[in-house]
């Protein structure tokens, strides 16, 4: 079934230039490092960073060739943290394609990732001013900074709910929340409306990131197309589950400490069945409701047109998608 | 006992303005992130790659501050290669520290590498101009392609000299060429100079790692501070058991793959008694030897004094190092 963002829309063409620019970038002809690029093609999804990139910038002026180039550059960045993220949580299965760490071992991975973050950065470079290179490479020591807080964080029950959205504001919001500043600076947006759509991007990561959250404890393998269950099963500690410790007895608490040290692949069930119930699902698809709503909230000074249309949509995308 | 190149020298003042640069850029406030940079300064080593940075700009003009935010910027890539090594390798030992993947796991190590190299790019975007981002990320491409297909050769008793050739240079030698090209021409030096100079850092990088890879094969952990024996036990052919197998009969090649093929942890020492007595050790320094003359020959345009000297000195360390 086609998502609302794969329908017909005047962004598609835009969409498809970022396409021909990410894949004019990480040509090689060396053998081995094209095989694994053809893989690393099935990973590109619903192009969601580009397309708040492109979207911000026709909402508040008009698409450029920097927010094409742009465009693939934040894309492969997204696709480095994939890439790596396999390897970190020994994914089996990444949209519906077997995860590169499977088929070329750790090593492989982890040279993918780089090879990936190395061209984003070579194609940013391309660009007449260090600004966005800047912005991009504060963007990503942020997302680093928020995985290395996850891993420390690992199993941790005292988690707090604030911990968590620090957390997803720097490994998830911050690169969204970068594509819509750098979508409207780059279009020559005034200061306010730079800075509406940085807070519309940051708020809408933050949903984004919760309802991921939501969907590793609830939906399928074949839904998200790709491996379900991995929060748990690493011990990371998302918003559900801190609600439901919040009104945890000391019993449910040790139910839950032994559900996540119990065997892999059992553990997101068990946790998953704990929390049923509890309303815990609810108040965190709650939560993400309320960052959208927030994040709408900054589109208000748009004019109307199709951009800011797609917009909302998108922003409605973030809370209604099963992938 | 100290090297050649930890005596004094006018260029030491410069290299500690490279380590607070350094400092300043990757520094965290985040506690677990502060810990883990704490154990890669125990990393840095001989700073090669800045000193050849700043030697080249000193010998053929002056050490400007481009040069030591430069010189920081490489050796922070240059880190990031190392951690990111020792997830790919295992490696349990790296310069007299337990290596990072051993102290917080693979994903610790992979995250660690993303930091650093994060920050390699944000410090340089903070230069004027994009040119040295565009040339530092081309190389990094580079590197990945030398390291992806160094894996892809891997147990691979075809690989000719020339492959090996090929993947030295783009994995090590890049980076070196790179350091000496930004060197000259960001102290302003005329085309001829800079091609030059970029020509020296070419042949002694891979000088560099062809006697690296015979340290690896014949020298003691505790010369060398890191691990040795990995390139036998991850079936990486460096140019000694290439140039053994050259002269190798049926007997000798099936021998070979039978070290390549035993117990982990054995196969350097098979490989190592295996070469013993055929030459094939001295071949590969011999190899390195003429590759250090002719790096030198790149040297003689340039004016007497204590860089050019400097320079002629670190070709010698090349050469000559045990660690």
């Amino acid at each position: 079934m086609k998502t609302v963002l794969e329908r017909q829309s005047p962004i598609n063409a835009a969409l498809q230039e970022v396409n021909a620019a990410f894949d004019a970038e990480v040509r090689s002809d060396l053998r081995f490092v094209a095989a694994l690029l053809d893989q690393v093609r099935s990973y590109r999804g619903k192009l969601l960073r580009p397309r708040l990139l492109l979207l911000t910038a026709e909402a508040v002026g008009r698409i450029r060739r920097e927010h094409i180039v742009l465009g693939a550059v934040v894309e492969m960045v997204h696709m480095a943290t994939l890439v790596h993220d396999d390897v970190l949580d020994e994914a089996d299965v990444r949209r519906r394609s077997r995860s590169v760490n499977r088929t070329v071992g750790n090593e492989g991975a982890v040279l993918l990732g780089d090879y990936l973050i190395s061209h984003a950065y070579h194609l940013c470079s391309s660009l007449g001013s260090t600004r966005a290179s800047r912005r991009i490479a504060a963007v990503t020591n942020t997302v680093c900074e928020g995985e290395l807080m996850q891993i420390a964080r690992r199993g941790d029950l005292a988690l707090s709910e604030a911990d968590y959205l620090e957390i997803i504001r720097r490994k998830t919001a911050a690169l969204t929340s970068v594509c819509c500043e750098l979508g409207a600076e780059t279009a020559g947006a005034d200061q306010s409306a730079v800075e509406n759509m940085t807070a519309f991007g940051m708020d809408l990561g933050v949903a984004f990131q919760i309802v991921d959250d939501v969907l590793d404890l609830t939906a399928t393998e074949n839904e998200t197309g790709k491996s379900v269950g991995r929060d748990a099963d690493m011990g990371k500690l998302t918003l559900p589950m801190i609600r439901f410790l919040q009104g945890a007895n000391e019993g449910d608490r040790e139910r839950f400490r032994a559900a996540l040290s119990s065997d892999h692949g059992e553990r997101a069930a068990r946790v998953g069945s704990l929390l049923n119930g509890t309303g815990a699902i609810e108040y965190a698809m709650e939560a993400a409701r309320s960052y959208i709503v927030s994040a709408t909230s900054h589109l208000s000074n748009l004019a109307d047109g199709w951009a800011r249309e797609e917009l909302f949509t998108t922003a409605d995308f973030v809370i209604r998608r099963r992938q």
